[in-house]
């Protein structure tokens, strides 16, 4: 796509907030010129080689005021991130600094990006298909570094490549129906489309179906809440969970007076965790408003860690909650303080884990017991090209019975060119997940989910 | 300083959370080797040229895999911000992807910046003094264009000037000392330092020392809750308020089940919004936790709207809160819903303004006022350098009493020479701001409170 059709275009690329540096990104026809008139050394950014980096000040374009001291990157097309003349100010990472600048770049004739305008462009002038496309959006909200690795396995064409090579095999079948169709005198009486070469196929889309849960679970992770009576030693295990984590997804640990919750990482996946307030009785749970919300984040749990004071054993009031928690497969139960002399007495309830916090003993297998539970064996990632995408996920199952249609015809012995639009219309979706067929609706659907500056 | 001095330091200069960006800033010493070994192309910045960009990945040293693609920016010493060799990766705004690249950098012998590090070198290489070295931190944290143009202007050396011009003057008065003292047969019996001259100084000296308080309005805001009882038409002047903010400082109102706040710029001047939740009787206020915390936000604001329905009049249980805030000189009284038939039986009661939210009448009149309670004419800000750090203005301090201390002995005739040393006491307290004369305490006080990055 020629330069000439895009207009210009800016925003942030960086999260608003205090910090050292923000840049603000200006794409589009004529972006280098339009920058060059409020950029201060003046005419300097026109006749600048591309991939260079100039200091200097924005001005405003009529009174020619200093509006930030910057540093700005320029690309020239078809080198930039988007294929077109492309500026990047790095200017001080002010709000309103930065609202000053994009003030003055609209008034010049830019034009606010839309989410995800940049990418869209890029995917416009070939540099990208659509499963990078969509990778570089999940690449940015990773949360953990497997996540990470993932997103960027389908940035570097990892799935892309996959996706072709299905491709490649249902086009070699059609060859083989072309020629038959084309040639029916050399007509050999053998089967055109070994429905076993179908089969395959079909495996291989089905493969990556079944990645769809585990890029899931990577990239928006489950929600844990600890639940338990007051004094059963709910913070230990929360304070326990978060010192198992050594990577700090969160840097600061959201407090309200009813919970407390943080993210970290176990496994590899995204947790959320709450550690909710104490019940202490039951009529209590009811009646107050962080007993109120302390029920809501136990509903929305994907996983309850309850915990349960060895010592005192389980309440009658707790026992109908736990028998919920059971029965939606959500519980992991904590028989807590075992080191205690009052423990003695009692022995665990059926499915909890015996653990002292204060001692650690028990530690280590319930951290692996709630890892496995967040993330089962099934679906931990093998380093294979995974899925992460609504539209992947529909596309393929469109292949999937598209060919299905494919294996049916053949059982049924119907005519090849039959059974061959199935094929097409296998390879069309197959087409439309890497964007090699798609409309507009499809693409401004897709790139409405990204954020304003990528 | 030569840069082999410096060790190599690196932190993420934008904001942690997810956006099309991230920039982590690499300085000092060997910084363009280091990140050289884990950048791919291999060799290829260690021989770039300075001002250029580089694409490419990020990988890590040992496997080589691809970490992330990355945009570099090179800046070769002395052409850097801090003077020294600088790489800034532009990379994906993931915390996944940052965390993993900061790890890389750090084994690789880069040590975390601490906060302000990379101004502190700018500084210590002579880049900028420190009036612009604070207003760089200033200009990061304004909140309002006109506090980003006061940060702005100190940037560019505006105050720095100011001070210079003010020390120029007292090296002159001291020359006329060191002459008499040089040449005492030469003495004319007249009074070597005139004490108009001296008075003229203080008196600049005192004109920035009265800035501190524009200053601090600007870059620190204000408090302003927004009271009265329920369905008085609290939340229709919060709106109503944030409708009158062009610029809108935050795009998210925070919202809670107890009160909602946002922050708006009025007449230039950051205002944290409070909508509290409205007292329906007095019994209630003490009792429920919303009142509570209602109370608390009042406690606080430095400026309370207390809206009452002109149909409804003042209830009893009001009187002592409107009272209390009379008398803290805290209240702009809001006479509302005057348009409504039940409203004319009542007239305002001293010193609040009649208005109706509704029809918008008065309306002008209250965002005027309420502007002039924020920010009254004295402290408007009239375009002059103004001061904004605490250190600047105890410094100033020490130098308006030193040139107290040298009108007291010029008016006590004592020798000129101990006269003199009170005038070099001046002199140093001014050096001090701009960094001429400082010690390693006071630089590490100041640069902890900027942000890591900058």
């Amino acid at each position: 796509m020629a330069d000439h059709q895009n207009p210009p275009i800016t925003a942030l690329a960086t999260p608003w907030g205090s910090s050292a540096i923000a840049v603000i990104r200006c794409s589009g026809s004529g972006a280098i010129e339009l920058v060059d008139r409020i950029f201060v050394p003046a005419g300097k950014l026109a006749t600048a080689a591309p991939n260079s980096v100039h200091h200097g000040f924005v001005v405003d374009p009529d009174s020619r005021a200093r509006l930030d001291e910057v540093m700005v990157v320029l690309l020239r097309a078809p080198g930039s991130y988007t294929g077109e003349d492309t500026v990047e100010i790095m200017c001080h990472g002010s709000s309103a600094g930065i609202q000053r600048i994009l003030a003055v770049l609209l008034a010049i004739g830019f034009r606010q990006a839309e989410p995800g305008e940049f990418t869209l462009r890029a995917f416009m002038a070939g540099k990208l298909d659509l499963t990078r496309a969509e990778a570089v959006n999940e690449l940015v909200s990773a949360r953990t570094a497997e996540a990470h690795e993932m997103a960027l396995q389908r940035l570097s064409g990892a799935l892309e490549q996959r996706i072709n090579a299905i491709k490649a095999r249902l086009v070699t079948l059609l060859a083989a129906v072309d020629i038959q169709l084309d040639y029916p005198e050399e007509d050999s009486g053998e089967v055109v489309i070994a429905p076993e070469a179908v089969v395959e196929v079909r495996d291989q889309i089905r493969e990556l179906l079944a990645s769809y849960r585990t890029g899931r679970i990577y990239q928006q992770g489950v929600r844990v809440a600890i639940a338990g009576r007051t004094n059963a030693g709910k913070s230990s295990l929360f304070n326990e969970l978060l010192r198992q984590d050594r990577s700090i997804v969160s840097e600061t640990a959201g407090t309200t007076r009813d919970y407390i919750e943080s993210t970290i990482a176990l496994a590899g996946v995204p947790v959320r965790l709450y550690d909710t307030a104490g019940f202490r009785d039951s009529s209590e749970r009811v009646e107050t408003e962080g007993m109120r919300r302390s029920q809501e984040i136990l509903d929305a749990a994907d996983l309850v860690l309850y915990v349960i004071d060895a010592g005192e054993g389980v309440h009658d009031s707790e026992s109908a909650m736990l028998q919920q928690l059971r029965d939606s497969g959500r519980l992991v139960g904590v028989w807590n303080k075992i080191d205690l002399p009052a423990a003695g007495a009692r022995s665990a309830p059926h499915g909890f884990t015996a653990v002292s916090l204060n001692s650690g003993a028990g530690l280590p297998q319930l951290i692996e017991l709630i890892s496995e539970r967040i993330l089962p064996a099934s679906l931990t990632w093998n380093g294979e090209p995974v899925i992460d995408s609504l539209r992947q996920k529909q596309l393929l199952e469109a292949a999937d019975s598209a060919l299905g249609h494919v294996l049916e015809g053949l059982a049924r012995q119907i005519p090849v060119d039959a059974v061959a639009l199935d094929v097409e219309e296998a390879l069309h979706s197959l087409g439309a997940i890497t964007g090699e067929v798609t409309t507009e609706d499809v693409l401004s659907a897709m790139f409405a989910g990204f954020c304003v500056g990528k």
